[in-house]
């Protein structure tokens, strides 16, 4: 695999981020991990953490110097007020693309979500030419971090690979998820094609496994040569278990976005979402 | 796997129906089969069989009572004059359909046919977009009851899994088939899939097995997981040895519908089908 | 205009085949209308009149012997129960293709509806290719007859125009007809050049005059070369005066077919329709 | 035309705000008009005018008690640096569009641009399903407020039509215009049928005459009635005379967008878009 | 309109080339024509004619210095023999290109065919993404100069504007020709637009008039602004009169290409060709 | 395996076709190889070889006697000028339909080229729908074969598989290759079925083996059942050791047609590519 010189991290001590840690710091002779959150308990030989609030730029702006790529995973990672969302969905973005631009950094990897598309239905089989329709202010930060993305990469040539990721955790959890799960070596396997495709323009790609119920199509980006090895149909017996009543006419159960097809956008979404997660699914 | 309190078969004496009530017994804690023929010799501990005639909504109604979900594979399963396809196909299929519906009844899995689509070219490619376009009689009733199947689902939220069913046979009986094949295992996972998908809507599917030579493509209906074992080219040294010459004029060798491509529609059709599938293809 | 030595004109009593039968008489040496209703109390010089049920082949078949075109307008024009529409909208169509088969007839106009895709939202500006997707027992009979009418250009060479007729009245009635009517001028139009074209084939057009609102796309039937000259915008000021409340979220107003996509099938559907239509709108 | 009780219209002295006062007055009973700069010299009778800054929601949302439809076209209309843009055209969005739910104001039409698409190459003549490729931040912030916009009607049935404006000036004023020209006139038939179409969901548009040489097609969105009746081709002696050579290799003679798809993001491209609109096109 | 320094016409002799040097003459201070054939009895003021052989590069390559743009309508106008349509048809777009890359030359118009795509369905309504089908060896040189076009435009950014020449005469000459008709009006039309359109890159277009029955789409090709005026219908009287019976299995009633759709490649199409056009189409 | 009685191969001792003589000995009792360099120092036991220049129809058209099928591999397989690729790419594709044509023989397998499209952008992910985009004169002459091809079938009956050749070699060579290899085993494969698929038409194909990052989607040629087994990803290390430098804005590395899509056309692009592919990619 080719090293690179150094590479940078955000949301490092977030779920994702610190599955992306170890893999990232192989990848690279200098690994400079940053975050809101404090510094992990135990960093890798090469790794280095900043604390950084990615609302900031002052703060975000100095990490990239000599970055080759920018892994950009930090921001709340769930439905919120859209005011809570601005400084580190919005502002994130714009912070990290603007600083990436000046100190000439080659691509942002970047965090993007199934909920910048959740209201098709999944059974639309949608490839990535489906327009963005967002299901919630969270979505709509991944929307318009795609289009600044894309703009950077038209007006400024960085380079950006925006990883729709779906359903992200160590198991399948419902129903949904036999569809939608991305297991976390698939997240690591797409995250490493994303850095080491030599060029890559702008490119979208669905982030979920080889789940036999995969409901998208990624073929546009099959230069990538992301080949996911997990299947969530291995789990189905324990999923079937304690999955909840199938209904034709629940949005949360025909659209991609699931729970965020139906919450309230905003701060009662956030209840509702964290009320249905509790419940088994 | 999900177990379903009752589940009911039309056409379980036929050619696939007898494939079906194995695994349909074991996905139920009651299975009732239903045929216009004979009941079979022997019936699965937990499968009942009623005699009926799908053209007599008195005698199919009664039967869906308390029923979860339907597989529909009873018809003529052949061209033949429209006035006997009526009663079967398409009667059959709107006391199904309406039976299924006043009894509250989830959803109806119905075996459609490639004959539906059959005058596409097989060089098309096809996804499931394509519109219908018929080729005998037998293939009308198909689009007739697919057409029913979308309007019950729009209107009345009664869901529907219309399997394309192309050629269905213990072994690739032709070059055709080394495309077109159907396994027997694979029929029974596409059903199966039919069933345990949480929730569907309407939407069609080819039944084709995982053939090297496959015509067409299922993407749209990626989301029911349904995964092919099986592959046609397994045969190919048995198939070619008794292969027609190949004629890339006759539309029997470049339509989906193969020999149903060209026959004429009604009676006639009905013995130069026989005739043509007597004789080595 | 090219002279016909024989049309036959169906449903010659009804609204729109009463419109019709004087440009036909003026487009054949003789035109043989034909209604389950009793003759019209006169008939054009070279008119004649046969009752006839269009469920009955008995009856049908002679009409056409000679004949070199059907405009086929006979049917039931509004939803009802199945049973009620089997005899001349689905036996009705099967005969009329089948006798004109028999008898070498060239060609059948056929009056087909929007209701064979009536569950399309109308923001959706479908054209020709956009599936069926009825919303009625009726709409259903439409897309039986313009499947059959494809097979028997298909397997029969005998040719077809299928007018999906939108909101054919004097005038149009309410905010829904301002973008879906279809003038009576204009009807005449689409049905001569339907006839007049030299070779047509199978082709699906949509009946819809040149209004401003028309929320349909022909241009796959250009070659016919439909060109409407009235547009309900004229009537805005007299429409806008009885319209009732806009609501999105309403498929009435949102879907092509209109009150058809939210009345049940059937019986019931036929008096809520009525309802509906005696109220404003 | 429909009369509403209360339209309210942002932007109300811009150079397009400032064309829409009289039409807008002559379709309510009351107009609010709305500004960041000093209320304009004399207000139409039914017209009353608020000064108020779109970057802050306790301004904004008192303004939209009791409105029918908001008509919004404020903004800062030109790119300018990304932190310039983000009270008036990113927070202003969001602003307007929850006041409007607060309040359940039915529809928001709303000032979109061409340059939410300005990257597409004029000869690919798209039409209403390409995706975003905005030019500038400008465009950017375009695209946020269309996503935005899809979701409000999504999650929360708040309607919308986004016009995508292209060139709004009295007059075509160069080569490119001759494509792009939207005259005052048909803006406001545009802003019109956008108001009173009855239901619309979410819809864009483009915002073009009926210029010959327009290279956008509007088809998607023909339910709206949208029928421009200027031509820019009217101008084209006028415009030919002080024509700048032509390149096609060069982006702002290829691209939609014109100069704002060569113009450096943010403040140069401020300047640069002055200079280049100063001299000659 | 935009004044020339130079144009150069080729094939100014044929039937085309004749009905374009005038208008030419007027759009430049110099009009080079040139054609094997004699020159034209008088020339233009501003005209002077070279008699040359397009098969020879070094009798082409000359007359195109200082050339602004040129106008290649030069060829065989008919289907031939392969080998005779080598050197005027396939070296001669050659030798045009290339001689135009050479000196410098902006743009090349290009009296490309209908028989480039005359295998294509009448019925079918293709835009201008169709692919290639010829009908004729003289179609598959349509096809070789169009993809010359692009590569020259795509490699060296020599602009190419293709016209596929439909039926282009003084008036339709039969019914298919009521579709396909291009009135020499049009004609100039379209070749003046192809010539003032700014920049245009590498465009195919068709070349038909505004007949109710033209079956091809121009859309993608809009922002050239060509308006045709003209409409065959004009001439339908005249032209049904001495119509050939219709038939819907002839290949040269159902595509495109017309004629050339059936006759045999080469030699033996010509002769076909002149016959069937002495014969009443 | 079909036993063929007689099959030519063209180019039989070019790289690739030095690869296809023994499995197409394999395939046949009679193997005519042909060059226009000098015979192979041995050959199969059923193979015989003639020398031949294929820009001569009168060595070409004798060799084809008899034949069932034809594998035409010959031609220059690099740029070069236009002059010299005329006999034997351009004339030669000629000769041998033509050949075949008076012969009778079935089917043409011809080497088609990634270089017919090779100015599509890799990120593309095109299809077997994508439009011509040639990269040089030598994919200019791939194009004109293709269009040939077709011609030849759609009026003469004569069937072709075009398979579009990618990066052919033993091993993938840089990082291009790693998407665009095709084995030599897969070519083999691809031949193969191309040759005993019973009826195909006319199909392009693209020829890369089963890279997990290979550009482009052979879904539309599924029946014909090419399944690679080669994946250049197992050459990655070996690639990535001597990559060059990756550049977004090189189109060399962005298109499918790699340097083809940079270098001049003709004589200087000759020499380009020898230096290009000499230097580590």
């Amino acid at each position: 695999m080719r090293k690179f010189k150094k590479l940078v991290l955000t949301g490092a001590c977030g779920a994702l981020g610190s599955v992306l840690r170890e893999p990232l710091a192989g990848m690279a002779e200098a690994l400079l991990s940053t975050d809101i959150a404090d510094a992990p308990d135990t960093l890798h030989e090469n790794e280095t953490f900043t604390q950084a609030d990615l609302g900031k730029m002052d703060q975000i702006e100095p990490l990239l110097e000599g970055a080759d790529m920018v892994v950009h995973f930090g921001a709340i990672p769930d439905e919120a007020p859209f005011d809570e969302l601005l400084g580190p969905n919005f502002f994130g973005s714009y912070h990290i693309w603007e600083a990436a631009h000046r100190h000439g950094v080659r691509r942002v990897v970047y965090a993007s979500s199934v909920h910048a598309v959740g209201m098709h239905p999944s059974a639309d089989g949608i490839d990535l030419t489906a327009p963005h329709r967002p299901d919630t202010f969270y979505g709509l930060s991944k929307c318009f971090s795609e289009d600044l993305a894309r703009l950077y990469w038209e007006k400024r040539g960085l380079e950006a690979v925006c990883i729709r990721i779906f359903s992200c955790q160590p198991e399948p959890a419902n129903m949904r998820a036999l569809g939608t799960w991305l297991s976390y070596p698939d997240l690591v396997r797409l995250v490493q094609r994303s850095l080491d495709t030599p060029t890559v323009g702008f490119v979208p790609v669905y982030g979920v496994s080889n789940n036999d119920r995969s409901p998208v199509n990624n073929h546009q980006a099959a230069f990538l040569g992301y080949k996911p090895q997990d299947n969530a149909e291995d789990y189905y017996d324990k999923v079937i278990a304690t999955a909840r009543p199938a209904d034709p006419q629940d949005p949360s159960q025909m659209r991609l976005g699931g729970p965020f097809a139906i919450v309230p956008l905003g701060e009662s979404g956030v209840a509702m979402i964290k009320k249905m997660s509790e419940a088994a699914d």
